[in-house]
C-alpha cells in the first residue's frame, strides 16, 4: 500500500459506472411512479436508506459513529489519525416529490472516493469522513438543515429532539423508532476541511455548457412578509381614479423586487413566490394582498442596499396607490463565503482533470453553509437537467456526476496529504 | 279625486320618514348582528319579505300578480287601463352579508310613490306597477338577475325553474315551498316604461357631493380567464435572466389592464379581481398564474379597442417574459343605453325639485339593464356611504333616499300622464 505523502496520484479516477449504480440502488428506496424519490427524514424508508449507506461504508472499511440527532459519520482512517479529518457528505432525506440526486449524490460521491482509494491502495495522511446529515430538506420536521445546524451548535440538541411532525411524532421518537438515536459526541473541532458535492439545482452551468461549478460561497437571504391594504370595492361602479387597488400596488411591488435584483447583477436575487389576494373575487377590486419577498445577495452590504431601496420605493408605491404597505422581516441568513484555499482546491481539481469550470455562488441553503461557520468549507456543483430539482423529474448526466466526484477526490486528496 | 291629465302636481312630495321606516321594517327580516341583512332568494326569510311587500301593496290598493318564476307585480289602476303600465321596482333578495338598501330601496320607493299618490288623491292616466324581481343577486341560485332575465325572455322558464342551489334544491321547489310559484302570464308588451331607483354602489356621487345620479346607461362587460405559464424554479439558484416568472408577467398584465381603462376615461373600467399563484411557495419562482380580467366600457367600439390592445400587449408581455399567456372570454354583456326620453324625465324631475344632479353610468348589472332591452328604461341613483354595498356596513342618508324617491315620483307621473 502506497501513501499519498509523496505521490500526487494525479492520474487517479473514480469509477463512474459504480457511482451511477450506487445512486440508482439508493433511489429504489422510496422510488415514486414518476421516477422520483419520496424518502422523508426519519421514516422507515429513511432507515432503509441509512442502512444502505452504513452497509456500503462498512464494506469500504469505515467505522461508523452516530450522534444524538442521527447524523451518521463514516470514518476512513488515515496514516496520522491525530490530524483533523477531511470530511465530505450531504443528506439522503428527500422532498415528498423529490429526485434521485439532491443530497444523495454528495453522500454516495464520498463513498465512491473511499472505494476508489481502496482500489488504488491509497491511505491518506489525514483521516477521511463521509457524513449523512439528518433532515436537510425540512419537509417532515422544521427547521431545514437540522442535522448540520445542530452539529455546529446553531440549534440545541434538546430543541431539535422535541420538534414534532404533523402527526405529533417528535424527532427524538422517530430516531429511536428507526434505530438512529446515536450516543456519539462528535465535535466540529475534529474536522479540518469540509467538501460537499451537489447538483446545482439551477440552470447556470447548463446554460454555459460547463461541467464543474466552483462554489465560492452562498448568498445571504432576507425574507419579508408584505401586507398591502387598500379598499375593497365593486369593479363596475368604481371609476379608476377613485380606487385603492391592493393588487395594482402589489404588481408594482413585484416589479420593484425584480429590479432590486437586476440592479445588483449577476448574483442578487429577488423573488415573490407567494401572493394571496383578498377577497379574490372576479368583480371586486382587491382590498388587500399578502405576499412574500425573498431577497438574496453575496454580501450584507448589497442586501442592505436592496432592503433600503425596497422600503423607500414601497413608500412611494403606497403613496401613489393610496394603499398602506407593511414589511416585516421573517428570515435572515448571512452571506457565507467559502474558504479560499478549499475553493482553489476545487478549481485546481477540475483543471488537473481537464474539466470546464466556472465560479458560481450557491443561491440555495446547504449543510455546507452551516459547516462553513466552523471549518474551512467548499462545494462542487455539477449541472442538472433544466436546473430542476425538488421535483420527480430531477435529472443529471452520469458523466457530470462522475466528473464532480473526480474533482471531489482530488480536492480531498490535496487536503488530506497536506 | 283629481286627475293628473291637466295638473302637473309639481309640488307633490313623498313622505321621507314613512319611506325610511318602511326600509327599516323590511331590514328586520334577515337582520344580521353587524347591521346588515341576509335574505337569500326564495328562503323563508325571502318569503317573509315578499309577504311584507304584498301586504303593504294591498293596503295601498294594488292588485297582485305573480309569474311562474316568482316575480311579483303590484298594480295600481289608472284612468285608462288599456294603456301600457308605467313600472318601477327592483329586488329584495340580498347577498349573504348584504345591506338594507341594495334592491330594497327601489321596491319600497315604488310603494312610497303609490302611497303618496293615494294621500294626494291622484289617479294617473296610465296604470302603475311596482315589481319585485326574483333572485337579482345570484347568491343562492345562478344566473344573477334571474327574474328580470326570464321576464324578458333571456332565459327559458323551464331552465330557470330547474336551477339548483348547493343543497340540490331547485328554484321550482323553493318557489313552491314559499308559496310564490305564480301562474300569471305577464308580457313585457304591457309595459310602457320602466324606472329603477337604486343606491349607486359606487363613490362618484359622494365624491362630487351630488344627490341624484341620472343614469344614462349601463357599461358593457367582457370578462376573461387568463392563464400565464412560465417555469417553476428555485428562487435561490436561478439567476434573474434565466427565469420564466409567471407572476412577474402577471404584474405587467395587471398594470396593462389598469391602463386599458385609463386610456378610455372616464367610463371604462379594468379590474383584476382574482389572481392565483402556483405553487405559491415563498422560495419558488411561480410557474403559473391564473387571473381574471373584467373590462367594462360604455360602447362596444371601446370594449373592442380595449380587448384588441389587451391581446396585442399580452403577446408582448409573454415574449418579453418568456412565458405563454392564454386569454379566454367567459362573459359578455353588451353596453345598454337607456331611453333618452326617460333619462330626460329623471333629469327634469331632479331639476323640478331643485336637487343637484349629474349624468352617471351604471357600472354594475341591474334588472333595469335587462328591462331596457324590451321597454324604454331609466335609472335613478342616490349616493351610498363610501360607495360601499354588498356589505353589512352599506349605508345611505335618509334625505338622499327621499330625494331619489321624489325624482321617481315625478318621472313616473310625467310618463303616466303623457
Amino acid at each position: 500500500m502506497s501513501t499519498v505523502s509523496s505521490t500526487p496520484h494525479a492520474a487517479l479516477r473514480i469509477n463512474g459506472v459504480r457511482l451511477w449504480n450506487s445512486l440508482m440502488q439508493l433511489a429504489k428506496i422510496g422510488a415514486t411512479p414518476k421516477g422520483g424519490v419520496c424518502r422523508l427524514a426519519l421514516t422507515e424508508l429513511d432507515r432503509q436508506g441509512r442502512d444502505f449507506f452504513v452497509a456500503q461504508a462498512k464494506v469500504a472499511g469505515c467505522t461508523i459513529r452516530i450522534d444524538p440527532v442521527g447524523n451518521i459519520f463514516a470514518r476512513r482512517a488515515g496514516l496520522d489519525n491525530s490530524r483533523p479529518a477531511v470530511m465530505t457528505g450531504s443528506h439522503i432525506d428527500t422532498q415528498p416529490t423529490g429526485g434521485k440526486f439532491d443530497g444523495n449524490y454528495g453522500v454516495l460521491a464520498g463513498l465512491e472516493v473511499f472505494q476508489t482509494l481502496n482500489d488504488a491502495g491509497v491511505t491518506t495522511e489525514s483521516p477521511l469522513e463521509v457524513v449523512v446529515w439528518t433532515n436537510e430538506e425540512g419537509s417532515r420536521f422544521v427547521p431545514v438543515m437540522m442535522g448540520s445546524g445542530a452539529f455546529i451548535g446553531e440549534f440545541k440538541t434538546d430543541m431539535i429532539l422535541a420538534q414534532k411532525d404533523r402527526d405529533g411524532i417528535s424527532v427524538g421518537e422517530a430516531l429511536k423508532t428507526i434505530g438512529y438515536a446515536g450516543q456519539d459526541k462528535i465535535s466540529p473541532k475534529g474536522i479540518g476541511a469540509y467538501f460537499e458535492a451537489h447538483i446545482e439545482q439551477g440552470p447556470v452551468l447548463e446554460a454555459h455548457d460547463i461541467t464543474i461549478g466552483v462554489v465560492t460561497g452562498a448568498l445571504g437571504q432576507r425574507w419579508f412578509d408584505v401586507v398591502i391594504t387598500g379598499s375593497e370595492a365593486h369593479a363596475g361602479p368604481t371609476p379608476m381614479p377613485l380606487r385603492k387597488d391592493a393588487l395594482l400596488a402589489a404588481s408594482h411591488m413585484v416589479q420593484l423586487i425584480n429590479e432590486l435584483a437586476l440592479d445588483h447583477a449577476p448574483n442578487a436575487r429577488g423573488t415573490v413566490g407567494m401572493l394571496d389576494v383578498y377577497p379574490n373575487s372576479r368583480n371586486v377590486i382587491p382590498g388587500s394582498v399578502k405576499m412574500s419577498v425573498d431577497l438574496r445577495a453575496d454580501s450584507d452590504a448589497t442586501l442592505t442596499a436592496m432592503v433600503d431601496k425596497l422600503k423607500a420605493q414601497a413608500a412611494v408605491i403606497a403613496r401613489n396607490g393610496q394603499v398602506s404597505i407593511d414589511l416585516t422581516q421573517v428570515v435572515y441568513f448571512p452571506p457565507q463565503a467559502f474558504a479560499p484555499g478549499l475553493v482553489q482546491a476545487v478549481r485546481s481539481g477540475a483543471k488537473t482533470i481537464g474539466l470546464s469550470e466556472m465560479d458560481v455562488v450557491s443561491g440555495a441553503g446547504h449543510d455546507a453553509v452551516y459547516m462553513a461557520r466552523v471549518t474551512p468549507t467548499a462545494m462542487i456543483f455539477v449541472p442538472c437537467k433544466d436546473g430542476i430539482s425538488h421535483n420527480e423529474i430531477e435529472d443529471a448526466k452520469s458523466e457530470h456526476l462522475e466528473a464532480g466526484c473526480n474533482v471531489l477526490l482530488h480536492a480531498m486528496l490535496a487536503q488530506a496529504q497536506a
